[in-house]
């Protein structure tokens, strides 16, 4: 990118239109997370810095060790960042006063700071016990119906950039199809048999 | 909802317009809390669950006992959670992460873990406490003007679905009715009488 | 302003638009310090009060003394807070359900609340302390290229009020010429003479 | 509302409170016309005044009489016009400038007008020859699918007021459910029937 | 801004927060005109080029002499039009296929195109004929309330950038106080006394 | 896409998941059109019907031989149009009263109506003729600068589905680079050379 931004002779416009280009094509693979279908669970250990905090916002969660380290690190290097981080840690933590620091300083912040302010949902103390622990938390969702999952995970992704009356209509529009589905009875059957004891038994849904 | 979805025989398309009608009319059951003119607080007790958080967030403040604990329970029935939780509950607690996991899990948290992330403004040891306690908040709003209560809300409300600019615009159109109010003077008099003393002198403000 | 909303034999209507072009001026100097390029830090000791808190909201980053208090105060005039204090605190804080509590019944909160709301950033035992550390962290931010500085303000202000697909397309746009700065390079270069070691050396970037 | 709005000695913020809600009853009376799901078809003769303009630009088609004649006339009642016209009107004609111009002198405009600048469809020369041409459409519309034609009446309304984009995504949502109705293999049937002869045969769809 | 643009050694960034300011300060000029409470009416004789067309779009009504022409010329100076063409154009007109042709080719186009696509209200033969149909409609403005016109003008504003709800939303909220106004009353009572004949007598409104 | 829609014994939801997916496969390839850095130039002759009004509709200008007919289909084919039509044809032509007329009834139309009513901006006696037309229209925006054209599609397209507002923002930023193109100045020294006589003499800018 400085390659490209720097070189000799050519016109300004001609390497903007080239810059642009290059930027969009990789905020297209960290928006590819947040557009999967299914939730994303994101394993941080040791330093998350620059295009790996742009990366971990675009996932569904996140987890990371007790030694793990953050920085937003793009003012350092003389730009703004530019694949989401700016868009997405606001919306992530909820705490833009936290964010704006972070963003003009490029301080670095540790796990329970992320914890704290709601980047990460939990510490292990070990890469091992986290990766038990994703895998783990990746599996209850698995057990739940795929309907209902992608259906939740689509509803949250759209309402995040909509209104609260614009999140109502599409949610009806989208369980037109949704609430006709399979799954519903079985779900219910088998709540019903597990009674109101909190435990989930393993229902065996369809593939999506 | 069950029966409406599954009934044998009929075109999809007819039952989904018959399901979106169902869908939408419990959503307006649980919007109308959100545009009561008036604050409305809610007082938890016990399990709050599925419907239950889809009616609190739409609520403007929550307290609950020490004992509740709360599901975002949709997944665990199939489908998603399409009254509110997944629209509402983000701007609630301002933590798009913590939502997530919590409605892609259906994950029981108890009344600690929903103070700590805003979801609830008070934890009370009882509920005859938390009934005073909600009273007592209701009657010190209840002591204030009827008219910059009302607008209070009014902004708040549509501040969260607007940008900050729209909301200005919409907060200075409305103030052209509302500061010729009586209730300034009477107001500003009543707190001049009380100096800096940081109490607040029963004033009789007319009913709205 | 009361005089202006009270004043006899007038016109409601032409009342009505006096008081808007009013309010409109006082919104405008507060939205002055959002829309000032530059990173604004506030720093807050004694009672920060209506006005106030419309006013720091607009800032970037507040800090405070041990000492501080905060009390949106609006309600107690009769009025809905119309300076920016519904529309930003729900924003920075990311906790609508704390915001509507204290506008609606204009409690006064100390720094230790403040800081775990995420209102401001760092709590400091003596007014001089706050002073070294505003001025030692402007000083942080003066150290970088103000193209970023500026760029990173530009995006997060823009972001606040717009999607996150709007935010990603706005901040390629801006980088079509901001990564053709020569501050992309002093700063490549100052990072790759500073090693892996996390501190920043002091570079010279051109004034903005 | 004349009486409302002038009523002696009651504050200025109450006589307001209630003028909202008034307005806001004959905004919802309006706009169900727009709400409901089948398309409307509006036609006049004679004068079309005020609220008149109001209804009409809340139905989906709308024809005249030659003789019919239109006004904008709420400025001549010394208000803005609040039931939707102003709202309405710019987009059903996609002409700003021809609308300011009615809206600002309350200009009397004939059929001719109306027609050329796409406020009505059709021009009949009777009464008696608008309602056939009324009734005719409306037959026409009620021969297709009611799935088709009330999916595209919420498509319209929803795409007015949305991106292209978001009109879109709403579209393959919605496209869930009805892409799998039966009407869809009946209009086919009954296209590959009728060939390119590119006349409709009447089939039969059930109710919705 | 040639010179601004070109300017020898300096950072492109450095020159771009320079250009950035710069049309900032032209967009704002031709932006005071939409922003102005009042109706402004544009009469045009000879050619509107570039900025012209710039500036007549941003006006409530254009009228123009039959000898004048346009163009939207900004694309044979290498440049995108910046100051408000591209965006108002289009919903001036209604008419985006039009306008992109206009665009793209710089093609110089006739007072006759100009009314039949709904950019001028009225073709009059001469310049002192324009002038005299430009004030006559001024004057017919000017004998209605003024709180009604510049409420008219707000709402149309307001509306062409929001969805039909939110401008039903502001609608009734300014009318909170516009319906208090005197002038309604004024109004009625002219209306009352002309009966249905169509005319208007005059009315004496006090000034805004 | 019937095959998809109705295939035995799948459940309703998984089908709807699969029906999305490949509606937005075919919005995807209409939408590219769009999103072409150039614009693009549709040229019709017979008939232009379902898919091809919604392929039409997201070029940016279109042409037509005389005996070219149009229809909006999908209604008779017991569908809501879903590639684009119902959200871009209100826009192209700037009448929804008409669009829904041809939307609901499916009715046929000619090249006549289609250039009254701004679908096509020219009507050509021949195909041949078309084709020359087209050619030379896609020369002269050719001879142009390609940031200074590119730069205007880029513009029209953003600001079809913003506020004005955010369509001066984006221009303004946008400009940051683009103004400082060399074709800025090779454009002005061409105009200059050409003095006022309105002709465009070719001028040499690089490729994009």
């Amino acid at each position: 990118m400085a390659h490209m931004a720097q070189q000799e002779g050519e016109d300004v416009a001609r390497r903007a239109f080239k810059l642009k280009a290059f930027v969009e094509h990789l905020q297209e693979c960290v928006s590819s997370i947040e557009r999967c279908s299914k939730p994303v669970i994101a394993a941080v250990r040791g330093g998350c810095v620059g295009a790996g905090v742009d990366l971990i916002c675009a996932c569904d969660i996140r987890l990371c060790t007790h030694d793990a380290w953050f920085t937003v690190k793009e003012i350092d290097l003389g730009l703004a960042a530019d694949l989401g981080t700016l868009q997405r840690l606001p919306r992530v933590c909820g705490n833009e006063s936290w964010v704006r620091e972070l963003a003009y300083t490029a301080r670095r912040f540790d796990a329970r700071e992320a914890y704290e302010r709601g980047l990460v949902s939990a510490i292990e103390p070990t890469a091992e016990a986290m990766r038990d622990g994703a895998l783990k938390l990746a599996s209850v969702i698995a057990s739940k119906s795929p309907v209902a999952v992608c259906g939740t995970k689509a509803a949250l992704n759209y309402s995040r950039d909509h209104s609260v009356e614009d999140g109502l209509v599409m949610q009806r529009i989208w369980n037109m199809a949704a609430l006709q589905s399979e799954d519903v009875g079985i779900a219910a059957a088998a709540a019903a048999h597990m009674g109101g004891r909190g435990k989930t038994q393993p229902t065996a849904f369809s593939k999506l």
